[in-house]
């Protein structure tokens, strides 16, 4: 397979990921950057994840314009992806969602979002929160101009994560199962948290020197142990049959 | 197709995404006005929704009566249709239901249900609680008279929902697929809200200009984020076969 | 299809209803009484509710033995139903399981239970704590011989449940339907609860007469309103083609 | 069927529950200790539980080394179960996950876990929590090493469980069956005990007396009880067909 339709062929695969582990619901989208050309990006046509195909992936440049002709509904949030795109050229994977659990550390201030259980490191240890309101106060809460996307990408700044006030999250890193996988486990980490607070008492998050140390550690999209979630969560999903490797990465 | 039949047609979906989504279980129903007649509604004879095919489909008047023969049994609360439909000329479709995590809205008096995410936006600023023992004092809490429905009807006023104390809820809206997101979003929204709470602090809602900004949006049936939605629910539910708009909304 | 026979395929159904609705799982279970024989009861041997098939079900007399010769395993805990069809002759149908949202109830005394929604009047104003160890002492907490069958059910008294301390709870009712309805209901109704709870100020529970009303209604298992949860409970469990009516109450 | 063959098929039923109960998910794992040598063990080779069949146990010995010729990457964790292994002479199966709703446990210290609910009696009253921090600093969190194994196997000492800081837990048990029953009711027993703080008051836990006379009892891998769980656990999640007693126990 050409790298490029493998690239289609795995945002299909996040994609119904996403929606089977509520992640996503009819709304959320996840990308990839174009690794031939970093002014564009991979995304589904305006699709609910459950139901995108490998027909439905289309190639939009950073102001979310599509390259070739395209006649369909587009996301209207795609400047969400075009903006963090254009402002960390690291960042080759974004997932923008509304996973519930995640919510709630939008909307409440008195427990700031961390990482308190190891699979929860990735997302960071500082997510920084963004309230569209800030800058253009009464809106329909949506990411809707390449202004806007820029604007978030300034909050989220080097960060892994940036929560999106009364609305969402969106998640940015060096590969789309890594991004999957951290959009995952990020509500996971939420509940975990909120879970500790119920509890009571004094809250023991992940100290930076561990943060760092899970960062240095090889658990890269082809690494034993983020294999072992992708090909899980891929067959959850009843997508085992699409699984692939880059070519020397088997 | 003809337009009653694709209302029933979509009664059918509503019916199932309902049950689906959490929204309805063995109780709760759904409705829709007849476009044809302002006079009449079209509902479900007594079945769970999940159970729901065309042939269930009656037409009532609203004070309740079956507009034509009809020998099989009736919902008893079909008076909260009757009523919402001949206060609200602006109505085209309602839900009742009693999902789960609405109920502690109407139980206790320690956080007033609204909007904190914005997919719950169109349930409103103000969510009035309804108390059926305010006027008819100690009955079995269902709406069983056309006297019981006008009553709600008034404490629904010109709002989007209205909680039942110690029962569920009623949602209006212009049209059906939009009753139905609203429906699916509602305790979503409660879910966040509660989230919210057991996180501590100060809880920030959604401003009234933010609601009224996705209110003027084009938000409607046939637009392409609702479609989505409804597209969505209607293939999780093994309804995706059913889906059809009306001529000109292609 | 004779009354026994019946009874005995109702049965199936109820043990399907009770694992596909979480309010019994391994463990858990439901009987009736003979309606030929008030001094014998049905239940299944011991065997998880969810593979429960009318081979199962044996016939006990209240002391827990079995009336014909049996040499299949059976429940340790017969004699909570036991116990409970001696100590009350109104009472056709038992439950006894460990739903897990009743449990916290039985555990902390900081909250009493009671019917906060509708659908959960039928669990009665008053829900007896039984704590085994009041008169037994240590013990593995289950209700293994005649006398602490006899011991639960006075603490039972005239009342429709009684929870067990760190254990579960048992349920009782004129028959068979209106048991398992109470069963799917009781952990309903302690999750309303709970929500309530969490979101503070004052709650609202059922008044003594709204009770009273909702029991004067004709609720009975062959009513519009129970059997269309009956019928949808048991599609939901794979069992609608076990659907059957007593002669007179088609 | 030979008994060692008969441990590793136990083992894909274990590792298939274990998923499908929501203990493990792409992570967590089990194992038995070989009856044939003390010295060594069966476990998968790295692959989600939900994946496991019987071409994937392979044999361990105490250090974490394949017996035989293995090419296929292990799971890092291996040494959890080769400490617990060389420490506890008594323990046969292990068990490591990160099982939810246990994992509050071991973040906030306001609540101690213990078992509140009947069926929670076997993780025993006392329940340590190991912080890997405390002797090897900052880390991954994974236990990757011999040493580390051998510090989480002394914390463990003689109890069922320990929980492990920001990570999961582990589990020993004398049987495969028990240590599988374990820990499906140990996040069930932590999810009561939050339950039971939510509604406040004082909380009443099992008294050691009850906990030992729970031990006393015959609750053993084939006893009527604890097959009833296995047989309903290995049913749902589609391993009926897989279930096999040794000889005698019949």
């Amino acid at each position: 397979m050409k790298e490029i339709e493998r690239i289609k062929n795995d945002l299909v695969i996040a994609n119904r990921i996403l929606a089977r582990e509520d992640v996503a619901d009819a709304y959320g989208h996840v990308s990839a950057r174009n690794p031939d050309d970093p002014r564009t990006f991979f995304i589904s046509r305006s699709l609910a994840p459950e139901l995108v195909t490998a027909v439905d992936i289309v190639e939009l440049d950073l102001d979310g314009n599509p390259v070739g002709s395209e006649s369909r509904p587009l996301y209207l949030e795609r400047f969400i992806h075009g903006g963090i795109y254009e402002a960390r050229p690291d960042v080759m994977a974004v997932v923008h969602a509304h996973a519930e659990d995640v919510l709630p550390f939008g909307i409440a201030n008195g427990t700031r979002l961390r990482p308190v259980i190891h699979s929860g490191s990735f997302i960071g240890a500082h997510i920084p929160v963004w309230d569209i309101a800030d800058r253009f106060g009464d809106t329909n809460l949506l990411v809707s101009s390449v202004e806007q996307g820029r604007d978030l990408a300034r909050a989220l700044a080097d960060h892994n994560v940036a929560l999106m006030r009364g609305h969402g999250f969106a998640a940015a890193s060096r590969s789309l199962i890594e991004v999957v996988r951290m959009s995952v486990y990020l509500p996971r980490n939420a509940r975990a948290l909120r879970g500790a607070r119920l509890l009571g008492g004094d809250i023991r998050s992940l100290s930076p020197g561990e943060i760092e140390a899970r960062d240095r550690e090889a658990y890269g999209p082809y690494s034993t142990a983020t294999w072992r979630a992708w090909e899980y969560w891929a067959n959850k999903c009843g997508c085992g049959d699409l699984l692939s490797r880059p070519q020397g990465k088997g």
